[in-house]
């Protein structure tokens, strides 16, 4: 009776991932209203924009896809979980600022900076549920201890990458751009780590 | 325990397309705050916004009833299948952008252009959907080769005429527009085929 | 397996009322960033904004009432009721349009007429959907004819009074914001109508 | 049949309080295209915007949270209590805009007394609520008297809070805003209260 449902916090999280992969979108503007002469320079321009759009949107499609796999192997909830999630959505929700940050000066080792930054929370914040539900025993299947080893040197890997990437911004953004998407391939294919079913 | 179940999916897709259509109606403004003189002007000037706005939102209509029509019939989903509902979304939340293009600039060809390619892809993004579903059985029913062959065609017609409509777009763009019109009307009554059920 | 239950239908409406709803506010914002001097005039002159913005979540928090209300007694649906409520939506969906509208220029007839226009369509859609339900006996409950007859004269009143309010917004303005503002008092009880239990 | 169902309600407000929290980051913008040398001194002036929208971000998850935990006790439902609820929404819907206030003008003390303004707005909602389910006996468990009482004075307590914030705000913004944040604080952990289970 005390406890938020699963199936709520799932809604709920829904809900704002779907805002937030959604109204991206609404940032993608002509900078002025086109004449038949300045069309095809308006659209070349809304090019960068445009692309990191596409990764942003992968990215949170991913972060929804992982947050399924993740919440549906949940057996039971507390406030604390709760308040983790919260902590998750905040940053995910960031995910659209820095997104038009990138898309209109994408040339500006500050946006690929802020950028990072803001994925390295995302992971940080995963990466604390995951640990919460495997210390509290929250999940549906115990699993083992080399599984868990793995996922937790994956985890260390990808935000060691996205620090990295804010490191290396002012140097050359580039190269931190690149390791920005390297995380994401990383996590396209979620866990399929061998477990043993909670009796 | 590892596949996301079609209702998620449905949900988080309804939840996306409710954004799409809704804040679309957002672009739809008054360029500068009218006066006495200025306000039967400015409403005028705001109609091609609306006439836009009708047609994205017929267009988003259709989809959504042809995805749930589509969505349940699903017996079982996979990542694969998740993650070309993800595609599908994506071309859709361009959408807006292009209604406000279109909008804005309706008499460029390079608006028309835009808007056909973008729903080019959509109908691509469907028909994959549905060719996979046919070709791991992921359906309810069984459909008789003769449907099947009658959807393809379909199918391959629609996305014909997107592309007819983007290349015409510099030539003529009212046919262009009405071209885009035509595909829409074909959809409007999503597939009533024979099936044999599956048992 | 060929028609969208109920509850599908309910939820999407209830996104894009949703949205809708709480959009609206985004529209609220100060003309110009305020100095010590200027914000007092500055908050002033949000007011008819607030005011407006109150009258239409008020209205559309009625017709969400009324919306649950009737698909609450709904049995069955099909393809035609499916396009009368996206046909409601469309025109719910114009509301922030035109709160924008009367709440930046609240006093030009244009505004009145455009918001009465608007309010007017969306009582007509509501009575179709009531109009086609009885017709097809879709409801769980029989309504006898006297009720029948109650709820017609009540739509036609309400949709009289919109009527009204669009025809009389160029002589006195003021008359047709009364006159808007009386319908939706009409409809903040809803039906308490005497049916017979379908058998 | 006549009443809208605790569930319907619950992913209406969870809508309406998804779409609140998350379009709120849309206001946090570079006030103008950065270049390398103006950068660092636009990415500063955002800072009081994102501090703003952290804090308002924990104020809706700390209502969302109390929403839940309150509306999961709810045995039955009435029409009243659907407009005290759809008032709640109404005010929880003004915190973007009293954010986007502070956020661009965080030295006003109007600022400061419209943000608690709207805050005492929430929480006298949230009394209307509390208060309308004891005395109409709506929930699944009897709250004793001890209980009760409890709960009444830490209301009294926050909402005076807030008042006191208001008034303070033209004397000194400072303790207005350090005020406004008590509050939160107070109900970040919910009513733990001893119950009687209803029979």
């Amino acid at each position: 009776m005390n406890s938020i449902p699963t199936n709520r916090i799932e809604a709920f999280s829904d809900g704002v991932i779907a805002i937030i992969i959604t109204v991206m979108v609404f940032d993608i503007k002509l900078l002025a209203e086109p004449t038949a002469i300045s069309i095809n320079n308006e659209l070349l321009l809304v090019i960068p924009k445009i692309i990191t759009y596409v990764i942003s949107f992968m990215m949170l499609a991913i972060m929804w896809v992982n947050h399924h796999q993740l919440f549906h192997q949940i057996e039971k909830t507390d406030r604390k979980l709760l308040w983790l999630n919260i902590h998750l959505l905040f940053w995910m929700s960031l995910i659209p600022f820095v997104t038009n940050l990138v898309g209109t000066s994408f040339d500006l080792w500050q946006s690929a900076m802020v950028y990072s930054a803001v994925f390295l929370m995302c992971a940080l914040a995963f990466t604390l549920i995951r640990n919460y539900l495997i210390k509290r025993d929250l999940l549906f299947q115990h699993i083992d201890k080399k599984a868990q080893q793995k996922i937790k040197i994956k985890n260390i890997i990808g935000m060691s990458i996205y620090a990295l990437a804010m490191v290396i911004s002012p140097i050359n953004l580039y190269v931190s751009y690149i390791l920005v998407l390297i995380v994401p391939a990383m996590y396209f294919i979620p866990e399929n780590i061998k477990t043993i079913k909670n009796e």
